[in-house]
């Protein structure tokens, strides 16, 4: 029964744009993850997708307008809603979603789910 | 399509174990919390708890031993497991739970779940 420090979990690894699974609860996968440039369009079919800016800032772009989150700011991308996450400068997210559930929307391409 | 800020959230209110819920996504309610004193010892048969402290520190009291939460770190009670929060100082949190469930385990006595 221990505490699970976030900046611990981030100093572990170095790679952009592979999350880390650092907790569960209610078949959710909690995950760190380190970002920098762009992601790809992509979207989930089914499950909404969770971030929380914890250092630096993000632009969520979708194809109706960006979002911009700074610290400490959370945005939930609706299931089915194509997006493209941008760093201009390395930033650090939680990210919570449905356990095996792929980062990129293809099973194929995903980034395996590493538990840290 | 906005971020949400969660200090923005946290300067709406100041009631102690009031949880506001300020976004939703794949049936879960996302809160924040502010939280001072002693909470009640209780447990959610059917779900886990997530815990993640925003600012301020928390030790969450369980039956087999304590687990002290510091800003930045989380932690999951499992489902069943019988808890009761405590918070020396004021410290704010951000709780996820399916959506509904009740705080103190009870529907008779939880907190509305109002949203912000």
């Amino acid at each position: 029964m221990k505490s699970i420090n976030l900046d611990e979990k981030l100093a572990k690894f170095t790679e952009h744009w592979s999350p880390k699974t650092i907790a569960n609860f209610n078949g959710n996968d909690v995950m760190v993850v380190k970002v920098k440039g762009e992601f790809k369009w992509h979207s989930h079919l089914n499950t909404d997708d969770f971030f929380l800016v914890l250092k630096g800032s993000i632009i969520i772009q979708m194809r109706d307008g960006d979002v911009e989150l700074k610290e400490g700011e959370i945005y939930v991308v609706p299931k089915g809603v194509e997006h493209c996450p941008l760093a201009h400068e390395e930033a650090e997210l939680l990210l919570i979603e449905p356990s095996g559930t792929p980062n990129t929307g293809d099973p194929a391409t995903a980034a395996k789910h590493e538990t840290i």
